[in-house]
C-alpha cells in the first residue's frame, strides 16, 4: 500500500473541508465519515457529499444516528430555538458529547481499515466554548484511542489530527483556497433553509455565519455563501 | 433531587443485568440505555426491556446504530462465522471500538439528564481479549469524559463505573442473585436461536455461553438458560 489510510470526519462546513484537503495533500487516501443525527441543518449532507467528491475522498459514509431522542441542543431539538451571534459560555447549540461520539465512530471504521489515523476539523480559537474542541480534549481521545483499539495490544499507536486547531478562521480559508477547496459546496450556517435546494440559503445572524463571514473578510477571499 | 441519576449500559446480557442491579442497590436512579446495532443476537434487546423493567429502570433507551456499515465482527458481519470457545488473540466477535461508541452515546445522554456516573459490565477476567475491556481503558474513558463536557468546564468530574471489573463470573453471578436478578430474562449468547421466541435459546458452544454455564457452575446457582 503505497498511500496511508485515514478517516476524516466530514460536516459539509467549511472547517472539516478544509481538513480534508489537508489529508490529502499529506497523501492519505481519505474515508469520509458524516453523520445524520437530527441536525437541523440537514443540506449539510448534501454538501458533504460533494465536498467529498471534489476533493477525491476513497469513500464516503454517513452513518444514521439519533441523536434526537436525547435532546439538550438547538442544533437537534426543534423545542429550542438558534440564538443570533453573541452570549457567553456554553452555547444551546452545543450537542452533548458530539465529538466524543463522532471520534468513536471514526475510530470503529479506522480500525476496520487498519488505519491509524483519524483527522478532525476542531477548532480552539472560534471554539465558541465548545468543551470538545480543546487541545486537552483532542490529546485525551487519542490516548483512549490507542487503549481501545487493536492498536494498544499491538504496541502502536492511533493519531488524532485537529490541523486547524490553532489556525484563525481566515487562516484556514486561505489554507484551503491554496489546495483548491470550493467553499461554494461548504455549508457553516446553524439554521439555513434548505428548502432553497442544493446546499440551502445562509442565515447570516448566527455565530457559525458571523465567524464564517469574518473569516472571508479577514483572508482577502470572495465569500461564495449564497444568503437568505 | 434525593436519587443521583446515573445512566447504565445494558446489553441484556448477564453482565449487565448485574450491573444495573447494583447501580440500583448504590442508590442511583437509573437510565438504562441499549443498543439495536445490527447485532445477530438481536433478542438481547428484547431481554434488555424485560431486565430494564425487573430491576427498576426509570427510563430505558434503544439507540439505533449502523455499525454493521463498517462490517469486521462476526457479531455484526454475515459473512463471518462465530467461533466455538477457545482460540487466541483478539477474537473475531470484537466489534471495533464497540465500548467507545457505546460510552460515548452514554456520556451524551448523562450530559443531557446532568448525570455524573455512568455504569458498563465490562470485566477484565473473563474479558476474551477485547481491548476496550481493560482498566486502563475505562480509566482513560474517564479523563476523557471530564475534558469533554460541561463537566470538565464547571471543574467537577464525570465517573465510569465498572463494578464487574475484577470480579470471576460466578462473583458476578452471586452478587446478582443476592440482588434479585433474575438471570432467566438475560441473553448472553453470541448465536442464539432468536426465532425461538422470547429471549431465545443459548447455542452452548460460543466463548459466551460456555463462560456463562461455568459461572452458574462455579457459583452454586441454578443455571436458568434455555439451550438449543
Amino acid at each position: 500500500m503505497s498511500e496511508k489510510s485515514a478517516v476524516v470526519l466530514l460536516s459539509g462546513g467549511l472547517d472539516s473541508a478544509t481538513t480534508l484537503a489537508m489529508a490529502r495533500a499529506q497523501g492519505y487516501r481519505c474515508y469520509a465519515l458524516s453523520f445524520d443525527y437530527g441536525q437541523r441543518h440537514r443540506c449539510e449532507l448534501t454538501a458533504a457529499n460533494a465536498v467529498a467528491a471534489q476533493l477525491g475522498a476513497a469513500q464516503h459514509r454517513t452513518v444514521s444516528l439519533d441523536m434526537n431522542q436525547f435532546g439538550g441542543s438547538a442544533l437537534t431539538d426543534a423545542s429550542i430555538a438558534v440564538p443570533d451571534a453573541g452570549g457567553e459560555g456554553i452555547p444551546v447549540t452545543y450537542v452533548p458529547a458530539r465529538n466524543t461520539v463522532f471520534l468513536s465512530l471514526a475510530l470503529a471504521w479506522a480500525e476496520v481499515l487498519a488505519a491509524r489515523d483519524i483527522f478532525i476539523g476542531v477548532n480552539a480559537v472560534d471554539y465558541s466554548g465548545y468543551p470538545d474542541c480543546r487541545p486537552e480534549f483532542i490529546q485525551a481521545f487519542e490516548t483512549l484511542a490507542t487503549l481501545a483499539t487493536k492498536a494498544g495490544v499491538e504496541g502502536h499507536g492511533m493519531y488524532i489530527h485537529a490541523p486547524l486547531i490553532d489556525m484563525s478562521k481566515a487562516e484556514i480559508i486561505q489554507t484551503g483556497t491554496a489546495l483548491g477547496v470550493d467553499y461554494g459546496l461548504t455549508v457553516s450556517c446553524y439554521n439555513p433553509d434548505c428548502e432553497a435546494g442544493g446546499y440551502g440559503l445562509a442565515c447570516g445572524r448566527c455565530d457559525s455565519c458571523r465567524l464564517r463571514a469574518e473569516g472571508f473578510a479577514a483572508a482577502g477571499v470572495a465569500d461564495p455563501t449564497r444568503y437568505q
